[in-house]
Formats: structure tokens, sequence, C-alpha cells
């Protein structure tokens, strides 16, 4: 008999119907002699439309009560889909966050579990009870309800996963696993049957997301295999694991790309200690998350600086940046957003040299131009022009044998 | 400095708009320099519509599932309630039931409260701010979300009330306060400015209901005073206290009617002891209500037994009925579906006698036939024709000088 942590996202519970098929799924385990926890989000839409509502009450919204507010969508779907298992006749009990024992800090909106106590779940699943609970929130020191922020819920499921020691943490959602690439992209992309939590991590937070960077972490650092499969058909999906337990080693898995992005640069920047921290606190500080950055080679004691950003937030930060310029004595800036990241990802790369030279005369063979560079240890990426990105990402899925990976 | 604890019901937040015009009010209280403590009800239709969509999810629904469901009702507009007070500068923080410390019994669906710790509370209004808490909702002993059942807001309301020793309970609704008949049958009706405990409980379970039964209740055994006002005018409402903080004494305070009622006959019945336990039994088994009941004198050891029932529970209760025919021997059964009860409440009744005699008179008066009659200490009943009511309410109320009251 094995315990299987089971996580249904937002589509996945959509309507009535569907939760009948994700309770089907749930029967079929509990019927086969597991002991299952069912990890919820909120019904479709329901999260967006709360806030909404909250947007329309005024301005300066206070995260705490935001929390309160939304925390109702998973606790209406945990309780739906219990109501609809034991219609099913099957024994099932639904949970708030703090009613599951899932202890967070107080950071509203985006917190962190520190713990949880599994006291009732264990109880329930002894009477052989499903235990359905409300994903994505939890109890602060202070006893307010939280939430964990964007895929709170895959991180909910992986950390009680982790906690309950469960046999098999499922994570279901509407695509099969993970691919080599988009498969809207690349029509020979490949699911991989098995990914390495580090590239799972480079992969998700290069735009390719199907479990969220933060429950990928919490899977890496509690050693928790994540199956992420799809809950509209059978097919096996793709187990994120250590690379020590993978089947083969690969060079590189995956093909990411990320359209989102914009590239500013600054101009004859004084080469004078401070002046990096002075732009990129400054971004910081209104909120602007900077990806890439590179400076080019000193000439006169001036730099020029180039860094991406998000695309949707390029409205926000052209006037900070403008600002920055004026305070550091810049000579001026320039942007584009029509541009993109192309990366490949892979955990054998670190033992391979030459990957980035293959990746780079891929590329020129496509007369793509590479404007900015970055690297890490398992994922290299270039910034390109946007209109470019299938041809590059088909490039290098073909570069890399992708086609031909299981 | 005054602690108010108010209560806004489902109207009264049923849009962002209201909930504005609802927190300028309590911005009023506040700037006036008393404590408020807010309890709301769901927006509107929130807990049919969540009703509804556990209905389509199957039969045999279980309560514990459905208050974990509807509960959330109340949670949003608390939320909600306490950022548009936020929005408007009013510092304000929302509580749940069990944040707020509501101890209830496990009876899901119908809890009652049985305790409150209001540590939390009396904290958040120490710190100057308004608390704006969930109602309708509380913790079972086994640490799960229950909810009060109909009219469970009041309780709530109440209940803090008494527990804060606040120096006054609002209950705010959508009508002026408890009138002396209902003001769309009787022109001349006036609102009453107090109302003692015990009418109130007679009003109510008259079908009057401007306080729930279980709140009246609530407020008779702690002493508080209600007022019950409108929350979209600025009149004084009623105030429902004991009888001897009443300014005047009146012989009759009202005259309430209502039409949910249906007679049921049955003939012959054997004169036999448990018989009557039987058949009353049989009905309480199968969740039908009875009200009144008479028997009439014995012939030939037999006896006819006539009760009444609310009449949208009269094709539940038929075979039940037909059921106990069988069971006692009864010769058969007749109905009457087009009945109403028409009552006058008055704590003064106890002490003047005549008043039974003055009523019936009235009624003859009109023609108006008599099937059953029911009286309490501070009440008396009559099931009349349905045709009749709007007769019978004019009547009694004229003859009782009901229009002269204030």
């Amino acid at each position: 008999m094995a315990l299987f942590v089971t996580k249904f996202g937002g589509s996945s519970v959509a309507s009535v119907e569907k939760m009948r098929n994700v309770c089907e799924r749930i029967v079929e385990m509990k019927d086969q002699g597991n002991d299952v926890v069912v990890v919820v989000s909120a019904m479709g839409d329901t999260t967006d439309d709360l806030l909404k509502l909250a947007g329309s009450v005024g301005e300066n919204l206070k995260y705490r009560e935001l929390d309160m507010l939304i925390s109702t969508g998973e606790q209406q779907s945990a309780a739906l889909i219990a109501l609809s298992l034991i219609a099913m006749g099957c024994p099932a009990l639904s949970l708030t966050g703090w009613q599951a024992g899932i202890k967070t800090d107080g950071q509203h909106s985006k917190a962190r579990i520190r713990d949880i106590e599994p006291a009732r779940i264990l109880q329930e699943i002894d009477t052989g009870k499903v235990v359905v609970i409300a994903g994505f929130q939890g109890l602060s020191p202070e006893g307010d309800i939280t939430t964990l922020g964007r895929g709170g819920s895959d991180t909910t499921a992986v950390a009680l996963a982790a906690k309950l020691k469960a046999d098999r943490c499922m994570i279901f959602t509407d695509v099969d696993g993970v691919f080599t690439a988009d498969p809207r992209i690349v029509k020979d992309a490949r699911k991989l049957s098995s990914i390495s939590y580090e590239e799972m991590l480079e992969m998700a937070s290069l735009g390719a997301v199907v479990l969220q960077p933060r429950a990928a972490e919490f899977a890496m650092l509690y050693n928790v295999d994540v199956e992420v499969r799809n809950s509209f058909n059978n097919n096996p999906g793709t187990i994120i694991t250590e690379v020590a337990k993978m089947e083969k080693q690969r060079i590189v898995s995956g093909v990411a790309h990320d359209l989102n992005v914009a590239r500013i640069a600054l101009f004859d920047v004084p080469d004078q200690p401070g002046v990096a921290s002075i732009i990129f606190k400054t971004l910081a500080d209104k909120g602007i998350n900077v990806d890439m950055v590179i400076q080019s080679a000193m000439r006169d004691n001036r730099n020029d600086i180039a860094f991406t950003i998000e695309s949707n937030e390029f409205n926000r930060a052209r006037p900070v940046v403008n600002e920055i310029v004026m305070k550091i004595g810049a000579s001026g800036m320039s942007y584009k957003t029509d541009v993109a990241k192309v990366s490949i990802v892979g955990a054998g790369m670190q033992s391979n040299p030459g990957v980035a030279a293959n990746m780079f005369d891929a590329l020129a063979h496509k007369d793509i131009n590479i404007h900015m560079i970055s690297t890490s240890e398992i994922k290299i990426s270039c910034i390109i022009d946007e209109g470019e990105i299938e041809t590059a990402v088909q490039a290098l899925h073909e570069k890399f044998g992708l086609d031909k990976v299981d």
C-alpha cells in the first residue's frame, strides 16, 4: 500500500464535470489500495475574479486581507472535490491550509512554508479517507491566513509529499509533461521521461513552466520525486528527480525560449565603484526584475552596461531608467523590446566542453545574430531578435538531437 | 467611548457599492470615538449559489463539507469590507469565525455557539482597528468549520455583544424595525420603538422575522439590548429589550400572520396510550415540524386529532400521514392547504383577561370562521381561511388600537 500526494490545478477543477473526472482518477488510485492526499487549486478563474472584485474596492490593498479573500477559492474547490468523492461512495474530507497544519512565515501574498504539522491529515488517512487539502495557503505565526504566491499549490503538494514521506507526488496539469521544446514550435519535440531538479528549475525560470520553480526547489531540497502528468489523459508524465536516479544522462535536455524580454542599454557609464549598485538597487526597489547583465570593455573610464527585464515591465521601467541615467551621469540609453531569449538546458553540459560553441554555431548557420549571452553550469542563454526565435529553437533542437531522446 | 457590535446582512453588502455605504456608517461611528466590531453575512445570493453548485455534485451531501464550502461566503465579504475600510483610511482587519474565537458544538449546518474566546478581537480593538468578523460560522471541538444555520450572523453579533459587554448591538437590515403588523397589509402599521424579547420571539416564530429567533433567544439569555435598524436610511430602529426596561407596557404589541400553513386532520383515532406519540414521533423523524395540535372530545373511545404543518412541507408529509393512519387504525384523514394563521402578541396579555374574547369578537364581526386556536402566555393564534387573512389582520390591528402605539 502506497501513499500518493496528488495535485490538480485550476483548469482540472474548473467545473463540476471536470471535478468528476478528477475524482474518478482518485477513486481508481484508492481502489488499487493506495492512500491518497489531494491538493487542489481554486476553480478556473476564481482567484482572478476575486482579485478583480478587490480591485474595485479601492487602492492600497492590504495583502493580509487579500490573502483572506482569495484563500476562499481553494477552500471551495477542496470542499466540492470532497463532496464529489463522497457522492461517488468514496470516504473523503476536506481541510483548509491551517487545518492541514501548514505553517508559513508572515509574508502575505508570497509566504513560504516553514513546517507542516500533519497530525490531522494522518488521523484522517488512518480512517480510510481521501484527504483533500486547499493548496496555495497556510497559517502565519500570528494566526493569519497566508497565500504562497504563484504556483503555491504545487509547492503545497511537494511539501506535503516530503513531510508525509509519500511514495509519489503527482502534479496533474493540462500538458503531458516536460518537453524537449515547445511542441507548438518544434514538431519533433518529445516528452522527457525524466528530468533533473536543476534542469527543471532552469527550464521553469526560462518560461517553460510545468512545475513552478519554488515547488521544484522544494522537491530538490527534500529529494521528492515529482511526476508531472496530464489530468485529461492516461499518458505517463515526466518524473523530476535527482540526476543520479535518471536512467540516461543527456548533455542537453531541452530548448527553452521566452518572448517576454526587453533589452536596455546604458551608454558611457562612469567606471566608479558603486555605480552598478545604484543602477540595480534602484530597479529592484521599484520591483523590476533584472535577468541578464553584460558590461562592455572599458573605454576612457566609461562602460556600456546592457541588461534585460521582462518586456511587460518595460513601461514601468522606462522612467526609472531615465532617472538612473541622470543620477549616474551616463550619456544616454537605448532599448529594444522585440528581442527574445533562447536557451539550452542540460545537466550533462558541465562535463562536456564545446556545448556553447555548438550552440553559437547552430545559430550562426541560420544567420541569427546574438545580442547577449549568459551561462550557468547547466544552461546557456542567448538574446536574439524576436522574429528569429522559431528558427533558433528548431535549429538548436535538431543540433542537439532532441528529436531522438526519450 | 463606547463599544458597538454591528451586523450587516447579505442585502446590505450585496455589491461593492453597497459595501461602501456600510463602510461610511462604520467610519462615522468610529469618528465619533467608538470602538466598532462588524459582523457580516455573505454577499447577496452567494450562499445560495454555493449550495446550488454543491447540489450539482450529487446526492447525500455531507454537512461538514457544505459548511466548509459556504463559510467562504462570509469570509469573502469580511475581507472585502476590511479592504474597503482600509481604502477609506480607516484601520481595519477581518477575522474568520475561528480566528474570532467562536467555539460551537459539532452539529454541522446548525451549530450552536458554546463560547467565544475574544483575545484576538480585543487585541485588534486595542490597536484602534475596526474588527470585521465573518458571521454565521465557528469552530467545532474537532477543529472543523461549522455554520450556525439560518440567521446565524444575527446570532454571531448578539453573542459577541454579550461576550464583549458591548454598549450596543445593532442589527442593520433592509427594514426600519419591528412593525405592529405587515405594512404591506395594514396601511396604519407603525414601527415599535421597543419590544420585549419574548414578544420578538413570538413574532419571529410567526413569520415576522426581523431578528432571527435564535438571536432573540441569545439576547434574552444574556440580556443584550439589540437595535434593529435599516442600513439604507438613518431612521431610528426598534430596540429589543427586557419588559422592565420598556417605556410603555402595551397589552398587544403586534398582529402577525403566516400563510405557510397546512392543516391535517385524522379521524377516529383510537384513544390508547402512546397513539399521539406514534403520530408526532413519526412526523418528527421525517423532519416535519408540527405547530398547533388540537384533539376533539372523545366519542366511543375514539378522537379526532388535527394539527398544522408548514404548507411547503405538505407534499413530503402526505405519504407519512397516510402511513400513520394505517399504523394507528384511524378511519381516515383530511387536509386543507389554503389556511393561514393570524396571531396577536403582547407581553401585557398575561395580566389582562379578556384579550382572547376581544380577538374572537373582532374576527366574528368580519364573519371570519376560526378552524383552530392556540394560546401561550403572550400570544393567541387562530387558523382561518387564507383568503380572509388581510381582513383579519386589519380588523385586529384596529381592534387593539395598534395604529396609535409608538
